[in-house]
């Protein structure tokens, strides 16, 4: 049985008291664009401000917005090239989901966002960090992605696996987005 | 910190025992497309007919759904009234996340689910009501979209923010759609 | 009212403790891309080597990665027909939900998957099995796209509806995916 969690360093552990977000919130960041990661991060940081414990844990399309603004094509060989030139990391580069008109779309989000005082996601990034927010990187997607420590922003948890994420969220509210 | 959270309306608030939604359903309904409404209805009222206090949280895409089917072009500005062109708002204007076939799709879904007995998204709202289900507008969303309460169709709670949304969400199954 | 809940086969029951999933994973699954088929059972398995009850509910788009691999055409009449056509089921012809590529993208994405050690959704179906994961179809699905028993794979729960879904949900970590 070739299964992702044969490979020790994810392997799954049941949750220590200390791990579980009881009464807390911990979303599954799934979705790497820019009309996901609003609700992902204004979610996180009201859930902290009142005075949860929350943790996101990014995955798939979600780790790219965790990706370093100015890092290039990242990853080793031409498929993870190709995936990272596509699909390019940085919370400045993503999209929204639909309605993207050729970029006009996130940069007319962003002017009304401004406009009627919503924060943007770096805003919304940087206060989730002071907040406390734990943001943590999925191993596997960082593997099959070919995504390094260095290849993604500062101030996150230890990339972790499904088995962390699920023990995380033991008696939280959680929402997959 | 310019944060949506310093917002007074939709300052955070630990939630109150008559707010929280314990053994109930809460959905955040983010998306606006036809097939995401359905689930989105039908799991709230068949919650609300196993007697189960039930809240939906309808934000950024979700809201159109709940915009009067005869309202035009809405919001101020250029941009607010080209979102809301490109992305008509009602029930009877919703389209499929995928498959849409130049609007074919949403109308062989309807033909469908009326021959198998399934009802209209419409009938699934009026019945909501009926049930008591709670359908909240999300009051950021409406400030970015440009939508007023008078854009909205009846029948639904006050307009409210991520910490309502939270807080209600308290001990319910909860599920992003 | 023609309610979805007035058919008795899937008539709202209160859940028994039996059907409970408490301190477990309860997944609706709703999306049929390859890219939420892999979270949806990596998330499933996990959940299951920690010893925890795992049901998950394929509804809508969801069921057709349920549809056996050398399934044709499916469904009554030309409008269930064209919906199986432009939606072909099976495990091995999902889609990626965004850089389809025209087909590359999913064999790149199964290639990194295998050179990194991460399960094929096949392989990931046969462990969820095997691990005693409740696989449940929606039958009001299999009703409006004109899927039988005899047209999904072998090894799956008896179909059911939104109320055993949200029976089984209660007190458990809940995720649409």
């Amino acid at each position: 049985m070739t299964l992702v969690m044969d490979r020790p360093e994810i392997a799954p552990q049941p949750a220590t008291e200390d791990e579980k977000t009881t009464g807390g919130l911990v979303i599954f960041a799934w979705s790497g664009e820019l009309d996901k990661i609003w609700p992902t991060l204004i979610l996180a940081n009201t859930a902290a401000a009142l005075g949860k414990p929350v943790t996101v844990f990014f995955t798939f399309w979600g780790l790219f917005p965790l990706v370093k603004n100015d890092r290039g094509i990242t990853g080793d060989g031409w498929m993870q090239k190709m995936l990272s030139f596509m699909n390019r990391g940085g919370l400045k580069n993503m999209k929204l989901s639909k309605m993207n008109f050729m970029g006009m779309g996130p940069s007319m989000m962003k002017t009304l966002a401004k406009r009627y005082s919503v924060s943007s996601p770096q805003d919304l990034l940087d206060t989730a960090k002071e907040m406390g927010v734990k943001l943590i990187p999925c191993q596997m997607t960082m593997d099959l992605m070919g995504l390094t420590k260095d290849d993604l922003i500062d101030g996150l948890e230890e990339p972790a696996g499904a088995a962390t994420a699920l023990a995380v969220a033991e008696g939280a509210t959680t929402l997959f987005i």
